[in-house]
């Protein structure tokens, strides 16, 4: 006879739909030659009343969430409802109860992976995640599983359909941030709140949950450098263009030589040949460098109902089979604690930097700016100097009266030393407003 | 105290050596947190002597198979000797055995299917072949577990890295099809006879194997469709190319609306701006297209000697975590012997064609070739004429004499109709040889 894993569900939004939605279907293909019956026993919300478009057998609403935390009945709870708290709590009491959980929570699992992941292995359960990365994309299970013949070297990626959707947006359209965002809002591509996806806080989480994965790296979410794309204007998506690259919000984690890890989040320029720079719309991509495969590129959508809610199904599949088998706990390959290796300070990195300058175009500003790059070691690979809507390459100092824009591309500089060049060009009386920066990856 | 899974590997060659090379390693990225232990207890190849440039410790080398199969030790083998006998019968024998077999055999899982699985099933083992396709693409895994909440309608890509090698070097180079062979000879990306690589059978065997996981179809190598790249000339690379798409060779499988399955290998246009035709090189790409997840791609190394290994291993891994959780096959879920879907007849499908004639230039050649696409329901989307090295739209009739190239586009067609009219081609004197036939994909 078959053996039936009961499950409840705790977050009736979106992607709890989508889980409801195919956890109860007539048509289960994850159930194929399963000795396992997967039954979604419990769906718990504060609003029960709403319609999600979903045929809920009787008895399965409930306001109560302790109808699925303290009911024995139930061997998996799927917690959907994001956040740090009450979702916190609620996944303690699961794996105290010796219930394993399912989750799509990123911010929790970045923030407090250490604490949940040690309670999970202590009450001998599971603690799945794969939502909580590239949406439907099977990205954690590839990482932990299917490359785990691999020491990663690189694990980086567009991991935010949001902000993805408004580059994207505004390199088609040429519009400006404000209104492609008003727009995917429109569409429900962005939030009415959209502060998490557009300062990068959404992507910083997931590539510090791919970071422990890939590198048994537990890191510290608030000493991560992480810079959102609140500050792009399409002037800058144009003048990278002209200049072979595109504009992406990466998120990137890589394992240096002496076993120190660099993670960050920032607008970056790709070249626009790049697999990355291809990556349009709501799509999500990450590439992992393993020292085995080389380079792997997983792309597809990274949120939305069901994508979100295939991942999650799969996470319950998985589990279930492992509690059948007598195996409850996956986490033991899950390192906690800073037991991995050290984050690298980020003005130690060096990489190459796109700058583009206003500057009141007078005799001597070009040297000024020249000057204090080379005071800084940073060496200059081109420069581009933009006035009366035309664009030409120039030599240092030839510029006139006026208003001029000044792009330029340097050489692997220093994060630090570019850092202090910032402050002195703001000292430039000729520099009007702030010198846009962003960081260029040749990948 | 941990459990030892040992291991037993047939056929000492590339990928061999990259999987001993990875399980004798001292870094085993692997083990971390495992509550077993893997063991490469033997390798039995017919040559012992050659230096593979591995260090194998005493003892491990045989060149007696039964050492392995007829050995009490050993749990799971590996098999890499290729092709279809004696690895058919090693296989069988070591399920008799009670032993799991991981292969990279593609031709025996594709040709042999339904046997093996069936005989693993009844055994009670596992049968398990990642490094089949997509080299160290986890695309198995992803297809049958990281994706299994959807019902699958679509999975096709470029799953053969010989032939996208040479399609990539002819176009890159504008070189000719035996020019970038020889080349590809040299360098170790394609074999002294590449025939199975070029006529498509490697990328068949792999669109079958695809094909029964996403679909459940048993389906015979024998009655699909499978042309090669053999007749491709640089002319309809340039060709295609002038109309925005890029030649590929892929391997399609789809899913009808009426529950039968479409597949077929042969080299295909497809939109020169698509994440496929961005893919260079020796690498593959596979999407998947998932009710839930939409669409998904996967990219990376689909052969090699350490991605192939990568991908042997993981699945020695998944086999050697079930044996030690008491739940040793995974093959359930596997459907055999035709309980899937119906292939349908390659001459009931509609595509669109790429046709290029070769005629000799006088008054009326264009309206017979047009006549005979109209006789069979066939119309035309655009049509090109080139001759002495310029290219230029015409319209029906307006040709004069000496030689020239047609190059016509067209809608929608049957495939039985399109075959009707090239035999009708062959008969009209002014066509020169053969008319060439590329199928078109709107991917």
């Amino acid at each position: 006879m078959k053996r039936t894993v009961n499950v409840g569900l705790i977050g009736f939004g979106t992607v709890g739909a989508g889980v409801a939605k195919i956890l109860l279907a007539d048509n289960r293909p994850f159930q194929t030659g399963r000795h396992f019956e997967i039954e979604l026993l419990k769906i718990a919300d504060l609003d029960i009343t709403t319609d999600r478009g979903i045929t809920v057998p009787d008895g399965v609403l409930t306001t109560n969430v302790d109808d699925i935390l303290a009911n024995d009945d139930i061997d998996v709870v799927i917690e959907l409802i994001g956040g740090y708290e009450p979702a916190k709590a609620f996944t303690l009491k699961a794996f105290a109860a010796g219930k394993s959980v399912v989750t799509a929570n990123k911010a929790l699992v970045a923030k407090h992976g250490d604490e949940l992941f040690s309670a999970a292995k202590k009450a001998g359960v599971s603690y799945m995640f794969e939502a909580s990365v590239g949406g439907g994309i099977p990205i954690i299970r590839s990482v932990m599983d299917g490359l785990n013949a691999n020491t990663f070297e690189k694990v980086y990626g567009i991991l935010n359909g949001t902000t993805n959707y408004i580059l994207t947006g505004m390199a088609r359209d040429g519009s400006d941030y404000a209104d492609v965002l008003a727009s995917a809002q429109k569409l429900g591509y962005a939030e009415a709140d959209p502060t998490s996806d557009v300062s990068g806080g959404d992507a910083l989480n997931k590539i510090v949950i791919l970071a422990r994965l890939a590198f048994g790296a537990a890191l510290d979410l608030d000493t991560i450098y992480c810079e959102g794309i609140q500050n792009i204007s399409i002037t800058d998506i144009e003048y990278a263009n002209e200049l072979g690259y595109t504009i992406k919000l990466l998120a990137i984690a890589k394992r240096h030589e002496d076993g120190r890890v660099e993670t960050r989040v920032h607008p970056t320029l790709v070249p626009s040949d790049s697999v990355m720079a291809s990556v349009e719309d709501e799509f999500n991509a990450v590439e992992v460098y393993g020292d085995a495969v080389g380079r792997e590129i997983f792309y597809g959508k990274g949120a939305g109902m069901l994508p979100t809610a295939s991942a999650v199904v799969s996470d319950i599949v998985d589990i279930a089979a492992g509690i059948t088998a007598g195996h409850p706990s996956n986490v033991e390959r899950i390192i906690v604690n800073g037991d991995g290796p050290e984050l690298i300070d980020f003005g130690e990195l060096t990489m190459r930097y796109y700058l583009r300058f206003e500057v009141t175009d007078q005799s001597g500003v070009l040297a000024d700016i020249a000057r204090i790059l080379a005071d800084f070691g940073i060496s200059i690979e081109s420069m581009i100097q933009i006035g009366s809507d035309e664009v030409e390459h120039v030599h240092l100092g030839s510029a006139g009266g006026g208003h001029v824009q000044i792009i330029i591309m340097t050489h692997e500089a220093k994060e630090a030393d570019m850092q202090k060049a910032l402050s002195r060009f703001a000292e430039l009386g000729s520099v009007n407003g702030a010198v846009q920066l962003m960081r260029v990856e040749e990948i």
